[in-house]
């Protein structure tokens, strides 16, 4: 069970009240009115927890889990238990994700602003906003209803933040105009100069960096992570993109809806991520590219070039996925032939 | 144009005061007191604005830009549409850089202690120094002149700042003595305890970290880079060289000057940086090594050896990039003689 | 000598003092009364200061040095000058560190609760603790005698942090258990929920994130590290574990003991790290793996599947050490041969 210091469960719920909220089939004979007390892992759960099987490398944990219902793919329910619910789903983790939504609900604090926050006369505060201690806002920043300020963050000025925005601990945002439901993790720095300069040996001369950050709707950010503005165009992150901890993003990168980019990725300036595409935990992207849209980039992949949308990429260099396993076949014969020489 | 709500724009420009600003040749038959108002990119530019051409990959851009003028290499300038007036300059970036430093002229708030700042008695706040809202400043402290520390920037006790620096906000500095036009960009770490310890499997020991971090004039510093303190002899990054992003910096690590390195760059213990360097995003450098004068080390490169100056280095182990290139060819004639078995 | 700016000298030492405290070998004739001041580098000691030989590369060094007394493994004393006095350990470093330690004792600012600092009614507060400015401390928050919590750090509700920790500057944490002796070093951001979410085109539905993260006696958490909280299950970090700056940690990671983690590595979610593994700067280590006691894995690999402990593993995708070098030398092979064609 999640500790109670940490987190506050709302409610029990019913398979009915789960069929709700998560389209899921279950068998017909099955009492609608059974309830539930929460979620738990399959190796963990007893008979009053929901639990789910995504990953089939958990399938000994399925076929021995004392859950009382369980969310799965129809290709697996003849794996479980006798006496298991089977909660049937095309996207069993999905279901999970919504029914563990409903069961531990996001809470801000109440409406409240800081005695502590240091905020310019100019700006403006949405209804139902919390501005917690130390936060720093400044001229003619806009904050939207049910926004989120949490503790010594610091928004420049003339920042636009959106409705039911979440802006963690220790962040540092200017130059930027972020949409609705935006979540920033503690420590993400977004806005600042990109790495924009003219070499030369006197002294390297600085480029003024006079574009934006534009975060849409929806978009998470991890901790830790920078996004530097714009040099003259904006850097654009699209709607429902989720990026991870300590990732770099580059000046004028623009990235499009519902990528997911993980951990210590690298994008350098001016490059292009079409929509969907994947980015594996510390892969590199070369400046002013291409990616094509639903491109899989495998973790610590360095792209030297454009990348053609659908289809999966690893290697530094990186190569299709198919190639670089060939790449990494081969060598591996060389040495075997080598040894029996 | 650049966003009034981010950028201010100090004036406009005539042909006169940019050739006084970047030293660029023009035709004689250019009128010197036409004025322009604003810079863009070549593609966005209209009859008002300045441009510049820089990578040739964008000359298709140049050759139908609607710029007034633009900056230009000489041996692009027949490229130019008819109606363009060309600014010739053998650094067409650098005079472009110059051109909008002229425009949006750095600023900072005017001079004003917070009455949310923590400063100790024993600081010393340089002349119109600027220290903003909840910044910490510790004990003996000296701030330069025309600094600015940003909100909620934590300066620990002895350390100096010189002139004209800016200290980013969430930054925190300890250890250390900073120069003159200084700039820490958010989130930067400067001057904690390097990773030194004995090794031992009752417990690592901790070996105290007694050195200093020594950051020289002109040194631009990227959001949450951390840059250790030296464990004896001090670590030290010299004059004008340009840090990104998330970059580590390991103790008694010595950088000469004018190098640039770019974001997710490791750099571990007691290697030396000679001038002029510069290192490709997430390129790693083993510690106790010489990285020679000039040398350029590229993107996700592993270097295990030093490295002689003037050379460019790439791949993981690190070789010159002739070598690097054959082996990945090498290695493909390799997967397709599989094929033609 | 270190900067007295910085860092204060508590005494001097006898020979009698270091061999308590360090338990080395001294030569018969040696006068166990002399004095010293202070601990130096071997090319920079003079007569009042102790030095230590750890890494071969510096025996010149060594040869040369004028420091007074030296500790040294037993193997190298026949390098040594004449008038050196050797303090023979097998432990050298270890030697050295615990000697720097009693030389520079660490302290804590004297015990204060700043005004500045938003503390929770609910909050316990420990004996002797310091709680510096604008800090902010949560709900039901507990910290430990003698802790040390430095400006701006943020300390979410119900977290629980023992006794003699020292939690630095711009950190947060939140979701977290903390045990005794750990210090988090500036900017570190723990217990944020972990990169979990069901993919979905119409917008990635969010997994609640309901695990802690639970940090054991004795870590120490370099600059700007992030550590997510568990899914469900706890992220664990084991005793006497030490991470280096700019790590990443996944959700449901769990570290065993005495692991040592260099800069800008990153862990997947769910992977088992067990006790006394050494893992490389910039390595990853893809998710659902166990990585066996013992095992070392060098900079920059790539860890696709689960790992033997007690061996040493480098490449991307990483095998074991002379298998690499192998690939390596093979390659270079290849190339020779293509050139002789």
């Amino acid at each position: 069970m999640a500790d109670p210091r940490f987190f506050h469960k709302a409610k029990t719920l019913s398979i009915s009240d789960i069929l709700d909220i998560t389209g899921c089939d279950v068998a017909d004979h099955v009492d609608r009115s059974a309830h539930f007390s929460d979620v738990a892992a399959l190796s963990t759960a007893n008979s009053d927890d929901l639990s789910f099987l995504d990953n089939i490398k958990y399938k000994d944990d399925f076929a021995e889990t004392k859950a009382g219902a369980c969310f799965v793919s129809p290709k697996f329910v003849d794996l479980a238990p006798k006496s298991l619910i089977c909660l049937v789903s095309k996207s069993p983790y999905k279901a999970y994700a919504l029914t563990a939504q409903a069961f531990y609900p996001e809470t801000k604090p109440e409406t409240n602003i800081s005695s502590s926050a240091n905020i310019s006369d100019t700006a403006k505060i949405g209804e139902s906003a919390t501005i917690s201690a130390n936060v720093y806002i400044g001229d003619h920043v806009e904050i939207g209803k049910n926004a989120w300020i949490e503790p010594n963050a610091v928004i420049e000025n003339g920042v636009t933040i959106g409705d039911h925005c979440r802006i963690g601990p220790n962040t540092t945002v200017s130059h930027s105009m972020i949409g609705d439901h935006v979540r920033l993790y503690p420590g993400v720095k977004v806005g600042q100069d990109g790495f924009g300069f003219a070499i030369d040996l006197a002294g390297h001369v600085k480029v003024p960096q006079l574009g934006r950050v534009i975060i849409e709707d929806h978009v998470q950010i991890g901790a830790n992570t920078t996004i530097d503005r714009g040099a003259g165009p904006d850097t654009i992150i699209g709607q429902g993109t989720w990026i991870d901890n300590l990732v770099q993003i580059g000046h004028n990168v623009v990235i499009g809806k519902g990528c997911i980019i993980v951990a210590h990725v690298g994008i350098s300036g001016s490059t292009v991520i079409e929509d969907f595409v994947a980015i594996g935990g510390q892969a590199g992207i070369a400046g002013h590219l291409r990616i094509g849209a639903g491109a899989r980039i495998g973790a610590q992949a360095g792209v030297m070039h454009n990348l053609e949308g659908g289809k999966e990429y690893m290697g530094s260099p990186a190569f299709e996925k198919s190639h670089f396993f060939r790449q990494v076949a081969a060598l591996n014969r060389l040495i075997k032939r080598k040894k029996s020489d």
